[in-house]
């Protein structure tokens, strides 16, 4: 069993995740070594291994943790109001999580093919939950009437994609607020799906 | 001055070039070193820097080749039409030439904290010329009254992100063809900035 919290290490999981989710994000994956995380964590290269086995389950912890989160916090938006409510609602869910968590998007995007094949299994099967929750507002829409969407599947990706993009430039405190932000994405989210 | 074709060592540009590029993609830049790009090429280490000095020269000389062609294609479009044309080319290029380049895609997107400050600069002044191209169509929509867009700039990063999103599904023999693809994301483009 690997150690945690009040392990004679004196490591914590938190803050080991920190350390790989930093560098990780920094060099990537392939180019950090468990040691480079244990001086980052300011322990010795063993001591790191009474909490973790090895580096590939750092990196799908920190996955799994990201899409879990994302996943808690979706299940917490208000349910059954109309299909424009619901998109407006995971619009604004989506910019704010990511923009809140550059690093773990980051990684979550690029660091996929270093996972183990059924450590991306899991992960995609996450994800696929994500969208599939994005999909059913569109779908509810189209059979509404409210939203003109020629394949919910596509407009799914595409919205995601727009919304993620976001992390490539927005810096806080440059010329828009991330509300700002919001309001003009919703705009184009709510265009794209003939709302 | 870098040998190129016809030097002594037997190696051209192009096949060192589609090593780094293949490695970089599978592996990441910082995991992959110059003795492997070398057997991938099929050439003692050595030889190699008979054709690039560093892998930092290939890194960027990938993404210069990538936005440089990029843009040429951009430059070959046709010109002086209607904005609504003009964002249609711009929709269906982007997606044939991203669609046909997914590991060069793949490091422009995830390399570029490898890059030198000084070569950092120069990728970014391409990328933004290519940005640039879009938000002039964007603007002179807006100015002719065909499109409704609150925030040229930001629709220009929306859409681009959403169109380059489809690198990370799409799969030539899957669901949809390109063109299909080509259809639906065009239809969501036009919508999204009330064209």
């Amino acid at each position: 069993m690997a150690r945690t919290q009040g392990s004679h290490s004196g490591i914590t999981g938190p803050r080991v995740r920190d350390a790989a989710l930093k560098l990780f994000a920094q060099h990537g994956y392939a180019a950090v070594s468990m040691r480079q995380i244990a001086r980052e964590v300011g322990v010795q290269a063993g001591a790191l291994y009474n909490y973790t086995p090895d580096k590939q389950s750092l990196l799908f912890d920190l996955m799994q943790t990201h899409m879990t989160e994302l996943l808690a916090a979706c299940a917490d938006m208000p349910d059954g109001g109309p299909p424009i409510e619901a998109l407006e609602n995971f619009t604004s869910l989506h910019l704010r999580f990511h923009s809140e968590r550059p690093e773990e998007v980051f990684i979550a995007y690029m660091e996929l093919r270093n996972l183990t094949p059924e450590n991306f299994t899991k992960i995609e099967a996450l994800r696929r939950s994500y969208e599939d929750g994005l999909e059913t507002i569109l779908r509810s829409g189209v059979s509404s009437g409210d939203f003109e969407v020629s394949d919910p599947k596509i407009a799914t990706m595409a919205v995601i994609a727009m919304l993620t993009g976001v992390n490539t430039w927005f810096r806080e405190g440059g010329r828009l607020s991330l509300e700002e932000v919001e309001q003009i994405y919703w705009d184009m989210v709510r265009k794209a799906v003939g709302a």
